[in-house]
């Protein structure tokens, strides 16, 4: 998630457009961490618990142990200098960024539009790929 | 595999044409659930074992809790009417997808040819190169 | 790491320029194994024992088993005639491959140039762009 969002910040300051497609797992840093007044049925319910909720909740890849590796990875780069994956998400959306919540996950997790970060839309693999034909770089982080 | 097997698809629906090479652990995706006759020394017999054979034997890269999360997951896709990883498999290759393995992956995992289900060919890094050169999205999944 | 390096050199071999790009725990693919006379802080000294140091230290993606599963796929390769992670990061560097650290990565992580393999330059995201910019593929590995 850093390393998407860095991309995006880079190229948003070299003028590119860039649009963001967040898919499975991923829609998980695009939740709000507060709990919303949602109708859900208990297996939606259980996967929102289970799921990490907002980037805050997020883990290091590696070396997250028990939340020490990344509570200290966080300290790091404050203490560096290095924006927070929070400042980053904000400067990125604020930057012009489309952030693209993929609609098909949603719905298999059971996440509904208001339970995501002003900023976000929603699409299926249709609005992705037609973004990835009309762009110059395409990965998959 | 979801991820890939979604898009590969959507781009085919949209008209496009579609290569998947698939590679190390890839390649077990697209091993035949079944055990196939063939002769083979201890060690590639060992990484057989230990590698899930086929796209039923995969597990969900998080929440795989003791195969409770991937059975969970599975439900909810076939409730909700989103197609199993089996079904978009079968409609990429129905629909003209290029599933190619990786000949070198299978060399060094010792998977033969005759263990891989129907509509796969082989080729190395070279075949992967061409295809990306000429295609306009090209994603490492 | 092994599919990134396979890729690199089957693109030089075909004749095409290479640039790759290591961030976050890729960079640990690129660290000397021997302990360099650096003056560093305690938090930066711990980010460098907790990460592997170069190639030769990485675990496989999956069946690492306590280092058994990455020691049997070493042995198989080298028996089967594949080069080694080792090799291939020779013969990348040596047939013309940029290899670029990531600059902020460095300074999170407390790496200093000298503590990299030879061959090594270092760049931000904007020196990673431009070259993607340029290029016909491009891959998040």
């Amino acid at each position: 998630m850093l390393a998407a969002f860095v991309i995006a910040n880079g190229a948003l300051a070299m003028g590119s457009k860039v649009t963001m497609f967040f898919t499975f797992w991923g829609l998980n840093a695009l939740r709000r961490p507060e709990d919303a007044a949602v109708n859900k049925g208990i297996i939606d319910r259980m996967f929102g618990w289970m799921m990490p909720r907002g980037s805050r909740a997020l883990s290091l890849s590696k070396l997250h142990m028990g939340g020490f590796g990344t509570r200290l990875m966080r300290h790091v780069m404050q203490q560096k200098g290095v924006a927070s994956l929070e400042s980053l998400m904000q400067s990125a959306i604020a930057g012009g960024a489309e952030i693209v919540a993929c609609q098909m996950s949603m719905d298999v997790m059971g996440i509904r539009a208001e339970e995501l970060i002003d900023g976000v839309s929603s699409g299926g693999v249709a609005a992705y790929l037609a973004a990835a034909e009309k762009s110059d770089t395409n990965l998959f982080v």
